[in-house]
């Protein structure tokens, strides 16, 4: 029987939630709503009774590693010497896990997803995970979509197989609107990066299309700060999931969201319990006069607002951000400034 | 020879500055731009070396005394029982001016004026009290306005007396933007709410249009908590300036602003040092992407804004404020939802 292994995917350094995130704090290390834990740490309480502690591994990179550590101290950590995206930390894990248990299934996660509807999750990884210990698939769990978003990459899919998952066809990029619309009515999903596979079949499916990994790994006698410089930066979509023809897909119904900007929390408002008369608070306290569709963000702070409709506001530390919420998607620019100003505050 | 007494009116409650104004920290007590001193502090730093400390009184509320006496700790400080409005607080002043000089000259000014040119303030003053000293009027000092403001009340002008003042014909209310047009090409002046007479023509025009107030005030044997609950809540305008024959103006051309709310930020900018390639910064740091028309005021913080024009962000103790500026005039709606919600940040 194979043994199962979770890899929870926590080196993201995105700038979007600025300046609630910072460099320092990443998403994956927040908490949103009145509920208190972290994304990371809801991930991990995500698979209790599913993969025992001592058979799970965040991989995150050294400048993160000590804040995922006092966050998640009860778990193997893996720290990248520096992020090289997905590809090389879903290999290095894949190599752990199969020193472990070659045919061992690994549950593939980011840290810093967001799942309302927890039960309907596990049992969509139960049933990917005894695929996957079966059959040399490689799973990619597909989120069925509630909104024709462009955010996202879709899963276009083939046959059923019998009993079981879907064949994926293809990985489509993020589509306009009126192609996401087609892509609603015509049955295709999200792709929520969450994958599930055993450890043997990626590292095939690696040697087949990215032989260089295998290379570095084994000439640099597995050490990481030798072999990382020379494995090239992808993602793991790029690198295999587009190219490999074995590729399945289970549909996960679970209110999923991946939490890409602070407009997400509108998605998400009442399962956090986040919902305002004036829009979404998720923080602080906020008092609106002829405003609406705000999204506010400020600890321990009143924030009062007047005659503005569709603006972000968040306090953190020493920095207060104020955005149109239709720009929510390019806060990076600001962090950009904030970085050449006052880097300790980015 | 007339003594010369500074009168500086300093009960002032206002909530258009909020959150950096509150109850307990009114304008008068706020430092605006790189000064450093108070709106107070720099109105009494204007009469030195014309009213000496001793012939200065600062008339203002119980509940503003300890903190107006700690801004200027040398000056006499009236304690008002209550506020209630200009005119019981000239009336009280005039009193004790005229106890010690009948015919002392008194310069009646508000404590929360932005004056920056000094010298022709004083020379303005000065020219105010000489002809206040010779002659039994009431002297208005009439701002030459500098644009069509509809903010401010305006004075209507008669004849111009033998190398002095004019005679004013009228005190006009706040005008449409259309009339205030044909005011300054009329060349009305602005009424700036500061005042030149001896102690005995006011008092003389106080026994003519209020009476009331000699009567409470001797039959309480001047006991302010009182005389101060018998004597009618109104503005020295209304009182006696509408209605007294003898009034007469000197024109002010000095940059005079009342600051009456946040948006006059923009008028005084350059002479405070807060001009931004985005708007006013009068405290704090601001980083602007696509945006303009910003006036921002927020000590020690860093201000990002993203993708919005015409806003002003103010950030206080623990209150942040976001509002659209054609709604400067509207902050109190959203102090009164505070005083309720969060009274200690009103």
């Amino acid at each position: 029987m194979s043994s199962i292994h979770l890899v929870v995917m926590a080196g993201g350094s995105g700038t979007r939630f600025w300046p609630k995130s910072t460099s320092k704090k990443p998403k994956q290390l927040l908490a949103f709503g009145k509920g208190g834990k972290s994304l990371l740490a809801q991930t991990l309480d995500r698979f209790v009774g599913v993969v025992p502690d001592n058979q799970r591994i965040i991989v995150t990179t050294e400048l993160l590693a000590d804040a995922i550590k006092a966050d998640a101290p009860r778990t193997k950590v893996l720290a990248e010497p520096q992020g090289r995206n997905s590809a090389p930390c879903v290999y290095w894990a894949a190599r752990v896990v199969a020193d472990q248990d070659p045919r061992g299934v690994m549950l593939v996660m980011s840290a810093d997803h967001y799942v309302p509807k927890v039960d309907a999750f596990r049992e969509c990884v139960r049933h990917a995970a005894d695929w996957a210990k079966s059959h040399d698939d490689l799973v990619a769990l597909g989120v069925t979509p509630s909104r024709p978003e462009t955010g996202y990459g879709y899963l276009r899919l083939g046959e059923r197989l019998n009993g079981g998952p879907s064949k994926v066809e293809a990985f489509v990029e993020k589509p306009s609107f009126e192609r996401a619309k087609e892509f609603v009515k015509a049955g295709y999903l999200w792709n929520g990066g969450m994958f599930v596979w055993r450890a043997d079949m990626i590292l095939r499916a690696f040697d087949e299309f990215m032989p260089e990994y295998k290379t570095a790994w084994d000439s640099s006698n597995a050490q990481v700060t030798r072999a990382y410089p020379q494995m090239t930066a992808t993602s793991i979509d790029f690198a295999i999931m587009e190219k490999a023809k074995n590729v399945v897909t289970f549909p996960l119904d679970c209110g999923w969201d991946d939490l890409g900007s602070w407009t997400s929390l509108e998605g998400v408002a009442d399962a956090i319990g986040a919902r305002h008369a004036a829009g979404v608070l998720s923080a602080g306290e906020l008092i609106a006069v002829e405003s609406q569709g705000l999204i506010v963000d400020a600890p321990g702070r009143l924030v009062a607002v007047l005659g503005l409709d569709d603006v972000i506001i968040v306090e953190q530390g020493n920095a207060i951000l104020v955005a149109k919420k239709d720009r929510a998607q390019d806060i990076r620019l600001l962090v950009d400034a904030v970085k050449k100003l006052r880097p300790e505050l980015a």
